[in-house]
Formats: C-alpha cells, sequence, structure tokens
C-alpha cells in the first residue's frame, strides 16, 4: 500500500477540521489520515494502550471510529475525484455518515499499527458508500461499510 | 426511565472490566454503565467538549462506541437473567460484538446529556441481538443493533 498526496483531512476547511476522529484540528483526538491509494484510500493508525477492550486487544468502538472517518473522508475525495475537481477546492464537498456498519471478524492485537483500506464503491453527488478493511499485518480484523451523505448545510458552521 | 439496580459494568469480572468505553478499571475511558429499567437496558452519557463532530454536534464514532459497550453489557445481562442467574455470579458471562450497526437519524447536539435504550429482541445461549436507541432530550438522533456472541475462551486473560 503505498499512500500518496497530501491526506484528505489535511485538506478539510478549518470549520470542518475539530471532528474527534480526524480533525488536524482536534488536539486531544484521533488525527485519522487517509490518502489515496490507485483507485483505493489506506490509512494507518496505532492504538493507545489504554484503547482496550479485554488486555491484548483493541477496542471495538476505536475500530468503529476510524471506520467511520476514513469513511466519510474516502466518500469525500471520491467526490471531488468524481467531479475533476482538486480535494480542498472550494466550495467544499463533505459528507456525513447515514449508517455505519462493522463486522468484527477477528479479535484485534494491541501494539500493531492498523490499515485500513478504502473502496468507494458507489459515487454518486449526494451519497457515496465505501467499502473498508482493517487488517493488523495480514489478518483481516474488521469490515466496514460507510453510507456517507453529503453533509446538510443546516450542520455548516455559520 | 428508571435505572435499578448495579450497573451492568461494575459486575464484570476484574479482568473484563478494563474496556475504553466500559469498563470501571479504565481511568482514561468512557466508563459508560447501563441498567435494567424493566424489560429495557437504559445507559447515560455527556460527551465531553472534545468529542465534536463539527462544531456543535456529537462524534459519530463516540456514538458507535456507547451503542457497542451498551450492547454488549445488555447482551450479558440478558443471558444472565435469561438463565435466572444473578449477574456478576460465576462462572462469568461476558460477550464480544460480531457485528455493529448504526443508522444516524439526526444530528445529535454537543452540550446535552444522551440516553440509550436497549431491548435484547433475541437472547440465546451464545447469541444475543440487542436494538438501541440514543436520544438527545426526546429527539431519536441515532439507531444501532449489536449482534453480540459469547466471548470465546481463547479470548479471556489467562
Amino acid at each position: 500500500m503505498q499512500a500518496s498526496g497530501q491526506a484528505f483531512q489535511d485538506l478539510y476547511p478549518e470549520e470542518l477540521s475539530h471532528c474527534y476522529g480526524c480533525g488536524s484540528h482536534n488536539k486531544d483526538g484521533h488525527q485519522l489520515k487517509s490518502y489515496w491509494d490507485g483507485e483505493q484510500t489506506v490509512a494507518r493508525f496505532t492504538p493507545q494502550a489504554f484503547h482496550t477492550a479485554i488486555p491484548g486487544y483493541v477496542y471495538g468502538g476505536l475500530i468503529a471510529s476510524l471506520i467511520d472517518c476514513h469513511g466519510t473522508g474516502t466518500a469525500a475525495a471520491a467526490a471531488y475525484r468524481a467531479q475533476g475537481r482538486a480535494m480542498g477546492s472550494l466550495p467544499a464537498i463533505r459528507f456525513v455518515t447515514a449508517s455505519l456498519k462493522v463486522d468484527y471478524l477477528a479479535p484485534t492485537p494491541m501494539g500493531v499499527e492498523l490499515k485500513l483500506r478504502g473502496i468507494p464503491v458507489e459515487v454518486k453527488e449526494r451519497k457515496v458508500i465505501v467499502e473498508i478493511t482493517v487488517l493488523a499485518g495480514d489478518t483481516v480484523c474488521a469490515r466496514g461499510q460507510v453510507i456517507a451523505v453529503k453533509m446538510p448545510d443546516s450542520m455548516l458552521p455559520g
């Protein structure tokens, strides 16, 4: 997996960069970074010691969170690409999660960098579906699907 | 909603009380507490200021996390109840999440205590399905479903 270019999240408008999962301006958050890798997207994250489920394994809620943010980031990037626009160009395109599904396939070990691969399987102007795989080494620990919808103007900071 | 009795999570065995979402021994975590309320279960949680999605709204990953932990807690409690056993009695019954689904129905406002209601809709010895509603005041912000399976012995601390 070769990540390329700038992280999607570093190209979000400032007022949309405060997300706990991926906002570059949220100093308390995870600051997940997602990148293109050909037609797929990738992100890497190493959980901290306190992100535990039971000793030795990663908390499923964190995995769901990473899938969520990698999904909405991938949705925005795919929408820009579909329009032939550079990510970060205005007007901003941002997506929010309408539905999130995670299947936990294997216990996720602590102390390992996790990799998320995303595939935008459906890209429409107002709705993008992203399928995401979470790997620890070569083991697929979880699969997720994010149904992302274009952020309503009412949610944009005024 | 009237919560009753001890929190499920305070009755987990010590070695299973380190979960970031609900472990009473995880000082960095959310320490979610779930209770019976008749045939349903309830939990309350007030997000912190940094648990933001975009300014003014709660991060969806947190909501997924709360649903996850309230779901596995409800699964364990329902399994004890189905067996006519007091929660916390040995051998311990603990469930892990096989599948988590969250539909985000309305933006979740910050600064409000969230309430989670759980209903165990299917209770089998090795599998419990829990449906969960997340409310901010009277507004249903999210609905979730947790398919929980009995924790495999291989995951139990040795």
